[in-house]
């Protein structure tokens, strides 16, 4: 071995002990539990695709692939996202499936980090897409299901914020007339950098009435009444048009019952360019950032489908952090035996096992410290009952 | 795209389809369920290790890694298997942990394959480690957790059969008296070629009662008594201690129960070459290969710590096929609704899930034929109950 210790693991990855991965473990059971009686079926990719095909359509900068080269001299990548590899599914495995078509999944992602990031190479996520229909109905649903997941994970409290990718981009283009000007206030406004979209606004060669719009942009967050105010910003038809589709999200989302959970935030922005409609994040206490998703409306044309879709994925790692749930409650038993009453020990730790406790075995002369994790010692001897 | 048609994947990797995917899960969580009870705990390790330290314990055939480098410049490789990942935590994240030590996991492992070979190149596992301990119990417990794993999915015959590598390593030296015709004789045997094993015994330059007892090695296969019949061919004192070793193991599977279900094949050897005492492996119906697993005494010691060990893997993708359980038994109903009754259709789709059935919305406008994946379809319309 040369510079790498016998113990040292790549920069971003991690061990997960016992106790995170029985809370994992439980994390992903309730979760994968709510998208299923919400009718999503669970489908599985592999961790390797083609960079040609899902790394070119992921929308994760290419310097954050993992890549490598097969037997055949192409050039893979370790899967960057879900949202891509389900997408090529739904065009090529499922593509004689009608739609409105709901899929959901379980796994991780791999984004290459420098070491001084700090950042994790491999996290997991769980998530749901909803392909078809372009029904204000279909986009509450999946943030309706958000909610209900952290619901299931007894997060509290609970909060998603609401944008709309074309609808901000219709503003930006009514005030600025430049494409440009557009692309570089999303820039401000997807680093959440709030200080450079007010100078980029500044420098903008246009009416002080067109400025003053664009910073009052930032000042649009909350619930339905936000929609109205906006409105009488804006004369702008695509623009009034999304404003309504939202409206429509409102009502379906007050249907659902969980319309107290949601905000408008009209200057969100998400970091994967394919969101074309509604964009969101959910947040739990402290704003701590829970799940994101959209609506991408092109991403399937790239692999010769043409479906409007959207979906969202929960941070997994994050919510093993924010869930007050998960511990084991299963009852742990060391079982001690001497070796003449082996027989009756196995037996014994069948039943309780039956019964639906943990039980580890240890022959008397092996009985070290190890069994201090249990929650109970069971010495099988003499008058023992069986 | 260049060469790369829309939709396709790397060699050897597979997307698994929702029907597929939740037979997958229910095998996985019969399993986990099940290795759980006998007090193992689950660890998850990285998809991605070092070469020099992973990679280099992991007995996987070099050519077989899929390698990468990181963005320092460090070899990476795709987790090759799952043991030699497990040492690594035990010696480090869990180094002050007092065996014996029961842990389990459940992932993906890869290998790098020729296209022609159609074999996969990532695949599932489900598998246990034990820790610590030299005792023949601690042996027979994996072997009877393994046997037990399989009847909890269902599977119809099992049978488990038992090598043992250092056993198998005296009683060729003995015979051969060269170190060289015992990896020969044994490479042969890994390749269950049995014609090249005959040759090679031939070939060899020993007495015609040495190669007798060469070729008799083929012969011993079957219950307790194959101990004796190969007792009476040995003088070997190694050997002898092997075999009463193997005795105590049967005797603790007969306390077990699970005998019946166990034959010794002394000739059998496994492609991994850190196994250093028993070997086994596990089939279902027509000798269809289910597990492998074994003791290994020294791959600690790679991570500088010095304990026995035994483990076994769980081939999960092959569970999926040979398991006659796992049918989704939840009812899926479609549930359609007119726009002015939307609020009732989602309270009751609410209620349903909440009895544990399957939802999936309608908007009747944008109902096709999807629904007709569902058990029943349900309209809400005038007259509806709620």
């Amino acid at each position: 071995m040369s510079n790498i210790r016998t113990f040292e693991k790549p920069t971003g990855v991690r061990d997960l002990p016992p106790d995170i991965t029985a809370k994992k473990r439980w994390v992903e059971a309730r979760v994968e539990a709510c998208f299923r009686r919400w009718g999503y079926r669970e489908v599985v990719t592999p961790t390797l695709e083609y960079f040609e095909t899902v790394g070119g359509a992921s929308a994760i900068a290419e310097d954050k692939l993992f890549k490598l080269l097969d037997k055949q001299g192409q050039t893979l990548v370790l899967r960057p996202d879900h949202t891509a590899p389900i997408a090529r599914v739904v065009a090529s495995l499922l593509r004689d499936e009608p739609v409105p078509m709901r899929l959901h999944y379980h796994g991780n992602v791999f984004r290459a980090q420098d070491r001084e990031a700090g950042r994790f190479a491999e996290f997991h996520q769980s998530g749901v897409e909803l392909v078809g229909g372009a029904s204000p109905e279909a986009d509450a649903e999946i943030i309706a299901l958000a909610v209900e997941s952290l619901r299931e994970l007894g997060i509290t409290p609970i909060q998603v914020a609401v944008g709309h990718i074309d609808l901000l981009d219709a503003l930006l283009l009514e005030q600025t007339g430049s494409s440009d000007s557009v692309a570089k206030l999303k820039e401000s406004l997807g680093a959440r950098n709030i200080v450079s979209y007010r100078e980029n606004v500044k420098e903008l060669n246009i009416p002080s009435t067109n400025r003053e719009k664009l910073l009052q942009l930032l000042r649009f967050r909350g619930g339905y009444q936000v929609l109205s105010e906006l409105e009488a910003t804006t004369s702008c038809e695509r623009a009034l048009e999304r404003i309504n589709h939202l409206r429509a999200i409102w009502t379906a989302l007050e249907d659902w019952g969980v319309a107290e959970y949601v905000i408008f935030d009209l200057s969100l922005v998400g970091s994967l360019d394919y969101y074309t409609g509604i964009y969101f994040e959910g947040y739990g206490a402290e704003g701590y950032y829970l799940l994101s998703g959209g609506r991408y409306d092109h991403l399937l044309e790239r692999f010769d489908r043409d479906n409007p879709a959207r979906g969202f994925a929960l941070k997994t790692d994050r919510l093993i952090m924010a869930s007050p749930g998960g511990l084991m409650e299963e009852e742990r038993i060391a079982l001690v035996y001497p070796e003449e009453l082996r027989r009756a020990a196995f037996q014994r730790a069948h039943e309780l096992r039956n019964q639906g406790k943990v039980v580890g075995l240890y022959k008397e002369e092996e009985m070290d410290s190890s069994a201090q994790d249990y929650d109970r010692v069971l010495h099988v001897g003499e008058g023992f009952d069986g």
